[in-house]
């Protein structure tokens, strides 16, 4: 079974309540594939990765994603620098100011899958212009299962692309900001039935600290996230969460009810990770013990 | 096993963003009865109520509760008029204004445990002065279980008071807002942490419609809200999480941790049933088998 991760690779500067950082390899195609790779067993081939980094992106960095196992033979670097980013985090930790966007390589980011990657059996398309993703989408092989990330400027100025690919894919993850702005619905479960006729068989939606649910045609499940009392850095929560839940259900071989309720469980583990440290480097140090472990210990938390 | 509920009763005027009533039968202890007194097995004795109303108080709302299976032989008369109290939601649901209140008798509440009350097992403190609180528990004889609920006004000008109270209690229930005030930590898990290290053995954080969780010495346990897409009105929800907490508690005879889970998801049941109607009018008429089907419905949704 083989995962690819289509989006962003970025260096970012984040700005937190305690602390403050610049040139950090970011991008929410490189945090979920980290996590993604992260879940893999071991021997197991990782996820491939598909995006575009400018001549400055460091080698370092792809060293780095190489070792953590990702197939990083999809990163194409085009000429002029790598997509830049920065974020200021409020004192409560929730809300996120851009405090600026340099789009550069992004700009004309026309996503290319090798050959070798178009019998992915899974498929994530994170973040981007949804005529971007579906794109990207068109180039692979066979029936994989798909799943889609959004944000709120693709619900903003590309609605309609955005409701052509909700045909095309399996699941969408959101957020709940972005769940009721796509929807109209206050009421999150509401949101989500409204996501859910819109095309998709799944909606996983996100909501921070205080957890997620998937809901769908045939599984409903809704659990907390992983207490951190030590939160350094919450950028890419989101994504690590969207790689883990892929990373297990690629581990799994399979997307049924019992294999997706664990996949939440796991995305929930790899964001919590994520989120103690800047950029992954909290993330990409853990063994598989100590996910395990952490799974073992959210499973009691929310097991009756 | 019998369960001793102390705190107000009151007549309110409520404004929902599709809605306006006057004249709800309301109160903390009220609804925490009445959810309390749903759980309750047929047959088995229902919450013993102890509060103050004024002589206006309706003899139809005595009759109900008695009718629900709730002995008010302590709810006292009072000179004067019932407690009246007026809230208006925001078209999000989520910020409550408070209108206008007037304590009238709740003024010099006084509380009273009948004799025939003071030998409870369980003892649960509905909102109320934490000096309030403390005097009726004196009149509680042997070693109860005793949960109490408190708010940001006593937290604000009664804080030693509450802290004494602390000491002497098994769990304190409060919600998010309450539980930042009260320790100063924005992050919830070490608000709770901060809160147990106060002197109970349990607290219990409710946060709306992000669910709730419980953590003390042998347990730790978070659930989500039951999705309810229908909400009529959410006042009185956290009181009846309460009663529906300490009613399963009641039944199973125990606050083991199996006990403390499964109150839990009880706590969130009757929560869910009160939200769907105004004051108790849609949680009275609950059936047990309705209870039992919306707790199932709750596990499966929150169980691995």
């Amino acid at each position: 079974m083989s995962l690819l991760v289509i989006g962003t690779l970025a260096y970012a500067a984040v700005e937190t309540p305690n602390d403050k950082r610049e040139g950090l390899l970011g991008g929410s195609a490189m945090y979920c594939a980290v996590a993604a790779a992260a879940m893999r067993r071991r021997e197991s081939p990782g996820p491939r990765l598909v995006g575009v980094v400018g001549q400055d992106f460091r080698e370092e960095d792809l060293e780095m994603m190489r070792k953590a196992g990702i197939d990083v033979d999809g990163v194409e670097v085009a000429e002029g620098k790598t997509f830049r980013w920065g974020g200021r985090y409020e004192p409560d930790w929730n809300t996120r100011h851009t405090t600026f966007t340099d789009l550069n390589v992004l700009e004309h980011f026309d996503p290319k899958v090798p050959e070798a990657f178009r019998d992915s059996e899974y498929v994530f398309l994170a973040n981007a212009h949804p005529a971007v993703q579906a794109k990207a989408l068109e180039q692979v092989n066979g029936s994989p299962f798909v799943v889609a990330d959004t944000m709120n400027l693709w619900i903003e100025i590309a609605l309609d692309d955005l409701k052509t690919l909700l045909q095309r894919i399996d699941g969408l993850i959101l957020n709940d900001e972005e769940a009721r702005m796509l929807t109209g619905k206050a009421n999150l479960i509401q949101a989500a039935q409204q996501v859910l006729a819109m095309g998709p068989r799944y909606v996983i939606l996100k909501k921070g600290e205080h957890g997620a649910f998937i809901m769908g045609e045939d599984v409903h499940f809704s659990l907390p996230a992983y207490p951190v009392t030590d939160v350094v850095d919450p950028t890419g929560a989101g994504d690590c969460f969207a790689g883990g839940f892929m990373g297990s259900l690629v581990r799994d071989g399979a997307h049924h009810p019992e294999a997706l309720r664990r996949a939440m469980l796991f995305g929930t583990v790899t964001a919590s990770f994520c989120v103690q440290g800047f950029s992954v480097e909290s993330l990409v140090t853990r063994s598989g013990d100590q996910l395990q472990a952490r799974f073992q210990e959210l499973a009691s938390i929310c097991t009756l």
